[in-house]
Formats: structure tokens, C-alpha cells, sequence
């Protein structure tokens, strides 16, 4: 489990403090295999303290994680104990309430991370055990289980996927040396700049996420497979999007010799040929305006997909999460369009110097220190040499 | 203590390394007060655990830590054990050998850090206590001890001071925005990037540090202090030292307005009508050669005083360290010289973005990745919202 739940907890851990760590470690099976719902974990402990039951959800499964966690349990779950770290649903969808299923199995007291991120909803699961005179303890460990579901809640509270603007740079900021070096050696091989390890994460976090950007040009120049590589199992494969306005994409890139119903090419300009070729070879093109300004009134040189549209394509599909793994134009459309909502920022411990290598972001930036980004509840990862830089440009529970 | 001593230690401590973490914070008031000097701390514990002697270092005080320590310890020395954080010394200085003092108090055992950095020295004081029968523990808590000491070290090894480049800057490595914005809002208060808390460890470190460095085009577009204003008392003025190759230091300058003695201007052109009004004010000007190539054998445009001319004078001061607080030209020429041992930079959680802002680090730059100046040891601190890396580009012990 990646950095969903404390690495290290106290000695002096309260049984609710453990049984909840618990519920966490299951919800965060559901990575890859919830989505677009929740990660959801449910423990069923006894008056003894011994766990009669477990489940975690998994879309494909249909069950939630507490009905599962209470059908192992069976008769033992009166009076027992349930472990959740999401509050349980109250409305039927695609399964009758959990809520009336806790009451109905007699279970005494639930303990809980956190409300449902859906303010529509929110609180009502809660009310009904309280109704039914079921204890309730709701907080605990909240932190790592609003993280664990970010995706989902900015999704489930604005029909958005929550985009996480991830980039590997040196401590002076440079993703690339100067191009004309790059050329030297060949444009398909610019050399990592962060080690194994790091490179290992960026793999955990596709693995957790639902969709994947880059521009045409990164496709050009780099020709990435863009995939997720952590060999674990996946419900929907990794989308990966293009933002490509002339449908400039070559048909003998990897992505597009890779691609199995797993690519969406987002064009302003779709010529018929290129398009059919391309949905020919089972890649999908979706046609989307051109992002005409850019906040502070600037147009976009070139033409590019307006962002806000795509996302609310992507949001559309049902997708809880997108990284943007751009180039410099690319990390600045995206900042400059609004769309990020965090950052994942991987540095090695390099610095490069130089006016001419590529930095972090090109375009026209912010003008002024008090008008920049500002990143909120800062995390910092350490990979071995390498660190990461983890932090909020929105709370997605909440902007 | 800033950060050269544990800040929590286990419970489970030894009794020596609770009293060599006690040896740690006296010498680290030797900070500004023992230099040119080690910074020595020493505890005389007796066999009861008793503390019956304490003492460190200030180079006017002329006693060594281990003689105040035996001192205050008196008879009550004969049996006990002295804790150090230095190998005491086995030589005539301005004071007579410790080590014969250590063993001339009846100490019975030694616990000490670290070895004396001086390798023509190094295990001599050592070897006389083990030749007087004295027990000996070397290595408790040798990192927190080498760090102390690394500016010290790297002089008594060298010749030279441990050159710090400390910078502060965005995520995105960007140490101010566009000059013509910065123009906008008046050069003398370009606004800080990092909050207080951090600039107030920038203070800590300049208190720590014998002298500090700037290029004259700092002076004329920020006109700053350069002042340690901890407040805390200081031997020797931190010696405010700037490039200035055609001596164009403003007289107007707050710098030079506060000059006691306590400026130095290396230059190499001196017109002498301004190098005398420059002399009347209390500024010393040393003239070195213009630096003439850089590694890779770019010629450095517009001429700057050698760095290694001027870090070599530096240390013929017999000054243990330098902060190199440049802009983007003098970063990147500190880099290119060779001279900085050591980074610490400050990061604020903000995003500036464009290709105009200013970068860490101008001029060439490395062109390869490979070829990036490489961190060792690195180390992350938080301050408040924000956080800096600190990382070393060479060993000061042995590189």
C-alpha cells in the first residue's frame, strides 16, 4: 500500500486505531479495481477483539466492502464492531444501502473514517445507524482516507477527474539538458533524470490512476508507451490520452502500435483520412474547440485542445483520475487552463544550470512571485537519491 | 542547536550517548565564537553519572574544551570518563597538548566522536591516551559531529573554506520572476520567495558561517545587508565579501554605508581614486586575476574576479567557511569554478512558470544530464510551508 495509510504506527494504538489501519489496507485493494466508485475496506471485529470478517470492493465484484465483511461474519456480526473508511452508503444503486444492511446484521457500533465526499449524500448513511441506535465514531485516520479516495471525490463532487500534474526535474527545475544535446544523442533516449526507484513510483502512481495526457509532441520526440507497468491486475486499462489538435500522431508510434481500445486522441481539426486510420487501428478521436485564452487574456500559439473540455470529456467516462505527464508547453497549458488540482513533482539530485536547458514550464508563466501557483499540504517522498514534492493546488473535497 | 545534534533521541539511549549529545550542544556554542578554531564541547562524568565537569571552546578564551571541562571536574577527574565531541590534541598550540592533560586528570575512559580532521595530526591524541592505559570509544554520534566541524575540516584539510551556495526559489527553480515585471514593482523589493521561517534559518546559517559572498550586480539591484541579524554574539564580523571585478560598488549602497571592516571587495581592475574612496569608507579591496576559462573551456563573458583566486585568499584569513549567496550568473560561475562544496536551497511551495523568469542558475549550464552536478547526502528540511535540500557536491573530509 503506497502512502494511503500511516507506514508506522504507535505501540500505544488504540484497537479502533488498528482495526481502522486495517479497513485502509483493504480499501486500498480496491486501487485499479474499484473505480469510478470508491476504495471502500471493512473490517467486523467482535466484543473479544478477534476479526470475524473482512471485504474490500471491487467494482466488478458489485458488492461493498461491508456487506462482504458482514456476510463472513454472518450471526457473530451482532454485536460486534464495523471497521469502514467511508461512511456506508444510504440510497440504493447498483446495490440496496449498506446502512440498513449494518442494522439488519445487529452490528453495535461502527467506526469510520470519514462521511461520503458526495454532499448530495453526505452524513445520511450516518444518521440512519444513528436512527437505529448504532455507536458511531467517525474520524479516525481521516487524512490517509480522504487520500485514498481523492480521485473519486473530486469526480463524485464536480464530475471531474482529479489531474495530478506529475514531472521528473532537476533541483534547478530542468526536465531535459539544452535540445540541441538531446539531438547529439538521439531524441528517443534524453536519458532519466531521476533513478530506478523513483521511476518505480511514477508506476505506482499510473497504476492508481485512471487516465494518462501527454501532447503529440512528447509522442514525437519521445515515443513512450505511456503504460502501466507494475504487472498488477487492473479492472480498465490505463487510458492514454493525447492532446493532438491537427491529429498529428504518427501511426508507427508505440502508442499507436500498442494501443487495444487504451488510446483517445483529443484533435481540433480532424482530418477524415488521418481519423479513420487511426480508428482503424482501434484508437479512439474525440474532436474538442481550441482553448482560445489562456487567464491573462494570452492566446495559445499553435492551438491546442481546450483543456477544461477535455477533462469534462474524461469526467464523462467516468474516469477518477488523469496525470498529466507533459512536456514544458504541456505542464503550462495545464497550469494555465485550471485544470490541475495537484502535483506529484519527482527531483534528482542534480542541477543542471544553463539558460537553454528545458524548464519545468515555458510559456508565459506567472509574471509576478505573489501570482504564482501555490501549493498547499505539502508532502515530501524520498526515493533513494531522488525526492518528490507531493502538494494541492484545490482541496478536492472542497474547491 | 540547529542541526548538528539529534533532535529527539530514543529513550533507550546509552548513557553515552547521552552525554556525547550533551558534549554536541556545548560545542555547538562554539558556533561564531570558536572559529578559526574547531567547535569543541566537552561533559567529566564520574562513575555515578554524576555531570562533575562541562566546558567547550571559544577561541578568546584560549582553553581547549577538555581543560575547562577537567577543571570544573577537578580531584573529582581522577576515575571518570570525559565525553568529547574532537579528538583532543596532542600538540603544542597557543595551549599545551590536551591529551597529556586528559590523562594528567586520572580520566580512566574516553568517549569521543570523531577523529581530528587533520590528517597529519589524526589519531596522534588518540594513540597517547591508549599508551596511558585510558579506555577509548570513537563514534558516537560521528555524523552529527562531522557536520559541526565541516567547515573546519575542509580548511585545516585544504586550505580553503567550505564554500555553502545557498539559493532560494520556486518548485520550479525559478529565483525571481521576469526582470521587466521585477522593474515593474521597483528592483529594491522584488519580494521574498520563501516565508519567514525560512529566511530565518537563512540567518542561522549566515550566523554560523565566517563570511559571506555576493557579485556587485546584486549589491546595485537588491542593495542588501548581508548581515547575520540573529542578534546572537559573534567573535569575528561575518565577513561580507563582493565580486566586483571593475570596482563599480555603489558608495550609496547600504553595504557600503555599514562598512566596519567588515567588507571585502575583490576586483581586478582597481581604479585607484575608487579603490581610496572605497579604503576611506573601511573597505578592504583585494585585486585577483579575471577568471579565464570555465571546465568545458567557455571563456566567461564581461569578467569575473577568479573564484579560486578569491576562496584561496579567503582561507589565507583563515576563514572555515563562505556562503556563496549569489544571483543567476554567480551561481552558476561558483559552480563552473569548482569552488562550492556544498548547497543549501530553499524551495517555497509556488509554481512560476515561463521561459522569462530567472532561473538558479544562468551561463552555459552542463549540456548532458550526465554531466549535472551531482548532491550527495542529501538531506530535506521543513520550514513551515516550506522546505530546503541540503547536499554536498564534495566530501569536506575527504574529497
Amino acid at each position: 500500500m503506497p502512502d494511503y495509510a500511516p507506514r508506522m504506527i504507535s505501540i500505544n494504538a488504540s484497537p479502533d486505531e488498528r482495526f481502522t489501519l486495517r479497513a485502509l489496507e483493504l480499501a486500498s485493494k480496491g486501487i485499479a479495481m474499484a473505480s469510478p466508485n470508491p476504495r471502500v475496506g471493512a473490517v467486523v471485529v467482535n466484543a473479544d477483539g478477534e476479526v470475524i470478517g473482512e471485504g474490500f470492493h471491487m467494482y466488478d465484484g458489485l458488492k461493498h466492502a461491508e456487506v462482504l465483511a458482514l456476510e463472513q461474519a454472518g450471526n457473530a456480526a451482532r454485536g460486534a464492531t464495523l471497521y469502514l473508511n467511508l461512511e456506508p452508503c444510504s440510497h440504493e444503486g447498483r446495490t440496496g444501502p449498506c446502512a440498513d444492511a449494518v442494522i439488519a446484521a445487529g452490528i453495535k457500533r461502527v467506526v469510520c473514517s470519514m462521511p461520503d465526499p458526495n454532499p448530495l449524500v453526505a452524513g445520511r448513511g450516518f444518521a440512519k445507524l444513528r436512527e437505529a441506535g448504532v455507536e458511531l465514531l467517525v474520524g479516525v485516520f481521516a487524512d490517509y482516507a480522504r487520500k485514498l479516495n481523492e480521485g473519486f471525490s473530486k469526480r463524485i463532487r464536480t464530475g471531474l477527474p482529479l489531474v495530478t500534474l506529475k514531472a521528473a526535474m532537476t533541483l534547478d527545475g530542468k526536465i531535459a539538458p539544452p535540445p540541441a544535446e538531446v539531438t547529439d544523442i538521439g531524441f528517443s533516449q534524453p536519458g532519466w533524470i531521476t533513478s530506478e526507484i523513483a521511476r518505480a513510483h511514477v508506476q505506482e502512481l499510473r497504476h492508481a490512476a485512471d487516465s494518462i495526457m501527454i501532447g503529440v509532441g512528447t509522442v514525437v520526440s519521445d515515443n513512450p508507451l505511456l503504460t502501466d507497468r507494475t504487472g498488477l491486475p487492473r479492472r480498465r486499462p490505463l487510458l492514454r490520452v493525447v492532446l493532438d489538435s491537427q491529429l498529428r500522431l504518427p501511426l508507427d508510434s508505440r502508442l499507436v502500435k500498442t494501443a487495444h481500445h487504451d488510446v483517445l486522441v483529443f484533435c481540433s481539426f480532424a482530418e477524415e483520412k488521418k481519423r479513420a486510420a487511426l480508428e482503424e487501428r482501434g484508437i479512439q478521436v474525440e474532436q474538442v474547440p481550441l482553448a482560445k485564452n489562456e487567464p491573462g487574456g494570452v492566446a495559445v500559439a499553435g492551438g491546442r485542445p481546450d483543456l477544461n473540455a477535455v477533462v469534462e470529456r474524461l469526467g464523462a467516462r467516468e474516469l477518477n483520475s488523469l496525470i498529466v505527464e507533459g512536456g514544458a508547453a504541456v505542464n503550462w497549458a495545464a497550469l494555465a487552463a485550471g485544470i490541475v488540482d495537484k502535483v506529484f513533482l519527482y527531483y534528482a539530485p542534480k542541477i543542471l544550470g544553463g539558460g537553454n536547458a528545458v524548464p519545468f514550464a515555458l510559456g508565459p508563466g506567472y509574471a509576478r512571485m505573489d501570482e504564482a501557483a501555490y501549493l498547499r499540504n505539502l508532502e515530501l517522498h524520498r526515493f533513494g537519491e531522488d525526492f518528490a514534492v507531493e502538494g494541492y493546488l484545490r482541496d478536492p473535497y472542497s474547491d
